[in-house]
């Protein structure tokens, strides 16, 4: 039998950092790639006792069919949490519960582009939604990044030249894979192109929570008083990644066919998982979790960059983030980061994600001489230990 | 602002059974509308202490991502289950864990059709998977059913006229929402008739545990020597349709575009499920749980044919399932089930599904006069009470 796939997935191949995550599967090997959130942050005390008394108490609420837009109550509780911290939910918006953030974006497109149409996003920008925006066989438009977000007069620019542009996609809180954060201005200005433009923002805020450094900003969502941004959150980096609970917040009117959407994907999103949300902000200090979290990942943080400080040698510039989970490397020009990360590995069992794996045109060469380190996951001893000897191999081949 | 919608939802409107559901909501409506298992079969007790066993002993397998693939010692365990029970997992077929057996239809859409392909469908057919592929903007054929599954011949004259076909999508254990099964003799006719035509098959058997009357049949699956069979099983029926978690099965060179699809979508399916239903395969008696499960459904499902066969006027005619959840009815041509099933839960608080909802070609009149019946969730009690109040509005109506 000879296979014929669909125009949208033919081109999407297995990406290149598959080689690389192979060996990150020998326990020996220090991760610095992941994009888990610090296993010692996840409330597991309490989430057992939950989870105990979930099934005690109602154990058909956990158990049978729900609604594909979410737990009500459950749903209720985010619409306030999202509202209060991010001002996030305004009156014509609604919300639904999703199999983790990667579903908003899996139900934006769905919902939103034709086959030809364009996205444009941050470049670099998260390689899960880049990869799921391909799969709908759309026209993926970079723009840079500067230190403070994405380049104004590009984007811009961006815009005027792609007429049939669907959605800007936008990580404004520590980017993924850059760690930078977006201005109060940019936001602004960024909500202002957009309105200008008729086009929709999706604003993913997967990290929005673990800010250590600085004031926090408000969502552009929270500025939009013309229904043109679709925002979406999760509780993976400050609960579990593992049991996929995210939520998408659109204008009403547009709330419907994504929820038909949904409905055609997968019915609802597991009850186990929301319940378990759900109790936690109903009757858990969310916002003292959150604060112990924060100490956990500044010291991480810090403790990374102090050693990269001390071992990365002259000609390596790397972003100093004021929350989330990643920091962005940049080598000169002539150091070819897949051959770095995989030689990192292969040779010394230390695993970190080469920047091209973000490359908004994955054909081109942007962001190859970069690198991604989570700083997150692995333990105090690894990262002295995983810097250390990421520092060696690259004072080896600068 | 005004949203344009993409090509493939445009057509996809909330179904019109959605007003008929509203009602159904209303605690003192007898429900006889589900899809959902009976409750009183759900293993709670078991599944409350796997849960807690689960998070004291490994909590951030439960907690940290994944593989989109599914956890791989749960794989191996569905896979070994799937050949035992149904022969359907061969030598050349790879398995990954999906967000429920719905997510299957999903990932096999997005895989494999592009917009303007057709889809062959037993007419009617579960309205979850038609409303799926509609979302693909697919064109979909249906084939009429007989007693003993699809008409071989009107589908050969489908498979003729339409060469773009991209699969065949069958329910052959105890079908939704006709509660027919499909002969051996069918099942090897329709395998021979697609291998002739190079399509493949959809194979969706979420009700293929639950048969309490005649032999097992082997999955089509089964016969799968082509690699033409894609295969959609679920844990949903036996143990929680809250949970969502099912499996698919393909030929192995298909898998790898089906991963990144799965990827794409929703990275991996929750783990709090996945290990759940991992332990009760390894650690717990699960032939054991199915058989106590089958003497609930038969006991059920022969409780609400003899109160149908009691109180049902003459003119009205129904299917006698071996399996499943599900019994259709056919009432004389000029009664129409929408009007029916609107004026029976409006008036008198007993909700049926009418038969429209699971027309193939939704604008026509088919299945106008049937409308479907469930007897795994309602109690004893109220499969009396509500078959009786059917039975009274179908006396006045016909």
């Amino acid at each position: 039998m000879e296979y014929r796939i669909s125009n949208r997935m033919q081109g999407l191949r297995p990406s290149a950092i598959r080689e690389i995550f192979k060996y990150a599967g020998d326990p020996s090997v220090i991760s610095l790639a992941a994009g888990d959130p610090a296993p010692e942050s996840l409330p597991v005390a309490e989430m057992k006792e939950i989870l105990s008394a979930l099934l005690d108490e109602n154990p058909m609420a956990a158990l049978l069919y729900s609604q594909s837009e979410g737990h009500p109550p459950f749903r209720a509780a985010v619409k306030e949490y999202a509202a209060r911290v991010y001002g996030a939910f305004g009156p014509d918006d609604e919300l639904i519960i999703t199999s983790g953030a990667q579903q908003c974006m899996d139900l934006t497109c769905k919902t939103l582009c034709n086959e030809g149409d364009t996205i444009i996003c941050e470049d670099p920008s998260f390689i899960g939604s880049l990869n799921c925006f391909r799969s709908y066989n759309v026209n993926l438009v970079g723009v840079p990044m500067e230190h403070d977000g994405i380049d104004l007069e590009k984007l811009e620019a961006a815009l005027k030249s792609n007429p049939h542009t669907r959605f800007l996609y936008l990580i404004p809180n520590f980017q993924n894979p850059t760690g930078i954060t977006m201005s109060m201005e940019k936001r602004r200005a960024v909500y202002e192109l957009a309105k200008m433009h008729g086009v929709l923002i999706l604003e993913d805020n997967p990290y929005g929570d673990l800010r250590f450094e600085g004031e926090n900003l408000p969502a552009i969502k929270s500025m939009d008083t013309e229904g043109i941004v679709i925002y979406a959150g999760t509780f993976s980096k400050i609960l579990s990644t593992g049991m996929r609970v995210g939520y998408l917040i659109a204008p009403r009117e547009l709330m419907g066919k994504i929820v038909v959407a949904k409905q055609c994907t997968d019915v609802h999103t597991g009850m186990l998982g929301q319940l378990l949300c759900h109790r936690f902000l109903a009757e858990r200090d969310i916002c003292a979790h959150v604060e112990a979290n924060k100490k956990i990942y500044a010291e991480k943080c810090r403790l990374m960059l102090g050693e990269m400080e001390k071992g990365f040698p002259a000609g390596v510039t790397w972003t100093k983030p004021q929350g989330g989970l990643f920091i962005w490397c940049t080598m000169p020009k002539h150091v070819d980061g897949a051959d770095f990360a995989m030689r990192l590995v292969r040779d010394h069992k230390v695993c970190v994600v080469p920047g091209g794996a973000f490359a908004v045109d994955s054909k081109s060469a942007a962001h190859a001489n970069c690198f991604r380190m989570n700083f997150s996951t692995p333990s105090p001893e690894k990262i002295i230990k995983g810097v250390g000897i990421a520092g060696n191999l690259l004072r080896e081949m600068i």
